[in-house]
């Protein structure tokens, strides 16, 4: 399984995303380019070092900083 | 969605870009470029670490920086 | 051998995925793509220095932060 | 409005450059590549952590580096 | 000569493998390929900040992160 | 006008190249070349964070590097 | 004059080599290849923050990590 179709069998369904700098977000797919792997989270929880920081109802995340997506 | 489609559809909306650096920006999206993502914002308001630093009436924000874009 | 062809031989076996920033992974190759490297995990197990932080029953680490993988 | 217009049609104007690492140019705007986004400014200051450092009569700015460009 | 002669010359050789952030690989190069520079290193040990951390059977280290190589 | 076309007439003149990580050259421009940016600089004077460091009677510096060149 | 041609002329002659990170590298260039300015060294030596760390006889340096390159 390549990881693109991974990332499109997960639409609308909750994911983690890590990111540098110790950011985490937490919602539900709603969408990703290629071969950017820019994504938008609906319904999203940031969190910095562990600690939740803000709610985010739609976030672009942009695909350069991240470091896994766990669906 | 593609990401893009969800930038497009915020155009003359408010946004918020985090950026790398504690760099956060809110204002109103008046244009944008692909693939590069670099943002126009209107009467737009810089905010360093939490702490507001600036009024820019108009900023072209660089897409490299940007860690998420909210509408 | 190409780095390629030892990645594709290494599916759906135990691997070492060292990361920039003291991260570790451990688990099952799943999938991989090309020329990212970006690479599924599965029954994975995440390490932060040394330390176990969280088991991952999936996740797609991005091949940007990836220092080396170990078959 | 895309950005490289806004880019364009500042030019013969002053312009707020932001850099990483704490740089700000303050100049008139006398040219600009693409896709590059290095800039030209003219009479321009130069400001370290919000301290002026020095007066560059032309200066070629990469467009690595920048954060912003405010018109 | 090209680097990357030297390299395909240095099959089958021991090689030393210098990556940023202190990190060593010493091994016999198995593979390689172009132009990302990934290596494949046989028996290999890995080195932090000069002192041995680990011995791996095969690993695929990437490119990216290469300082320099030393047949 | 251009960036390229301002570093094409400073040819054969002093500038001034300013690199990260408090890097600074002085000399003569004796050629650059297009999209990298890279120079050669003849007679150049290199200084740390202000101070002077070497003479290099050529040198050709990596344009990744540089935050700006002023003529 | 091009970047690439004064390296040209270099081969078989001794250069200093600048590094991110305070690396320095003198040796006899014996190759080098493009657009990537990885470099081949003959007889060479390595120094960190101005004290000599290690001979090698051959090295490959990666032309991303280079500041600068001086015959």
């Amino acid at each position: 399984m390549k990881p693109l179709e991974l990332i499109h069998s997960s639409l609308e369904k909750r994911v983690l995303v890590e990111l540098r700098g110790g950011r985490e977000y937490r919602g539900i797919l709603e969408g990703y380019d290629h071969p950017h792997l820019n994504l938008i989270l609906r319904n999203a929880e940031e969190y910095m070092n562990g600690e939740k920081k803000r709610d985010l109802k739609k976030v672009i995340v942009r695909g350069d900083n991240i470091i896994y997506i766990s669906p």
